[in-house]
């Protein structure tokens, strides 16, 4: 495995999200609020096989084995392609059936792109992204497709442990 | 495995199917245009987990393995909960993503029963539900819930190996 | 699926059983025994992966869906290789810690091949390897490798289907 | 998910292994031998069937994962029971059939307890047992049956994290 380590000088801060809504929190969920905590976020979309079969089930661990404090599963719908099938809606019909409780944000378009304002942002290359953002807002990893549980885990701790 | 063989005379013909609108399908496929086939029919939600990871899967294999003239792999898409989120749309993309081919009816509302009339015709309990239908358009075996590959080609094989 | 049924005249009887000692049977188990009763066995190994994870998982559903009178599950102990390893002590640990409970042969040898008799005897090509034999005695299929579980649930009801 | 970090003064010293031989290995693996590295130690037996689905699989995986300078994967055939079944030449074959390429060694007797001598010295419970070992040599986790690949990669995570 490569280490999670890198330069800190080449670190840069991740980008905003820019989402339409909220699903699962009460407010919305920025990077600012979530500063000091390490950041789990799976982008998905709900009609993504691999988002379904793999990326869902894997963010409902990492909630279940890392949930407390120190640690934020969050869930990011970047939806780039049928749009009309995957409206909040849907995807909160989805998230119930599913029994998310982990906040999922829905990413925002501005209209002239099928891609989303803040799958944009990362230069997502589709889904299922995962980014780990660090205590200090920084974006650590971001990886298109699968992270096998075990590498998954030994880089949450990675990042657990460093100072916030 | 119990026997699916039954007192013949006890038999009834299966409901008429009444859907709305069909994927996968030229014309609407009624019971009547596939007599002579034995029927395999999957009555599922998109959204309904177990749906997702046993039933869609296995009427893929389903249709894999018994794909020809004998055998007709069939969707029927019957929601009775969230109505909104698994519109038409919503299922066109579903199929799409999942490289669904067999056709896939939508069962019809008549706007004052959340379930739909084909799930209500067959006193459906929920979804998934498995129907079997002989060459002669009899209902021969109707369960709720999921039934193990090995006893699900035991009993299409002991309808194909019936007289039309 | 292809269909099971072939040539009667051309079927050819199946070979004969030469086993060195029965584990879960109060006497040898033959051919001639398990006459009018369709036979599913399974030819592996105990340390064979493939056996392990896929053949004998499926033995045991073979045995309880179809369990009965009418359908004989077997297992036949084939080894090919590492023979020391694989002597019966260790197979009747294997076949206690499995809670397998049908009976299983060991195939017996003459000395001189590394390959046991029945194995030689059906010019098996290795482990995994699927026999199916009809209520009359007659081999009807012999598949290396693994068979899915709804061909084979079909497989086998097509010969529960043959007049004995 | 509860943190590894515990009270250093309280930290024990992993009691030394006692082995007859050692597979993949060309001396013996002591602990010694070992200081400096994080060691993941996996105590199994060959025809547990837990092992076999679960326990093997995650070293193949934690060693793929892991593997190098810094973290060392470890078998333990720790037999207490069915002892004829599992003697070292079978467990040879084992390895050799799952192509484990691991240091495995084989938990010595005394020959008047069935349980051997490590496994005894770390009052095992039974198989499958995890032990995750410092890299100052002292056992800082001892789990009885199957650690789920996220925990465990934050564990070892941990201790990688730690000075030697």
């Amino acid at each position: 495995m490569k280490s999670i380590a890198a330069d800190p000088a080449s670190l840069r801060p991740a980008p905003p999200w820019t989402m339409s809504e909220w699903l699962n929190a009460d407010a919305p969920v920025t990077l600012e609020s979530l500063r000091g905590r390490v950041v789990v976020a799976f982008a998905f979309q709900m009609l993504c096989p691999g988002c379904i079969h793999e990326s869902i089930p894997q963010a409902r661990r990492v909630q279940e084995t890392f949930g407390g404090g120190g640690v934020a599963t969050i869930g990011l719908h970047t939806v780039f392609e049928h749009h009309a099938a995957m409206r909040p809606v849907s995807l909160r019909a989805f998230a119930h059936e599913n029994r998310l409780t982990f906040p999922i944000g829905v990413d925002a378009y501005d209209g002239d792109d099928p891609a989303p304002l803040t799958m944009s942002a990362y230069r997502m290359q589709g889904t299922p992204t995962l980014l780990l953002i660090d205590r200090r807002g920084r974006l650590r990893r971001q990886r298109f497709g699968h992270v096998p549980d075990l590498a998954l885990g030994a880089e949450i701790m990675a990042l657990i442990g460093e100072a916030g």
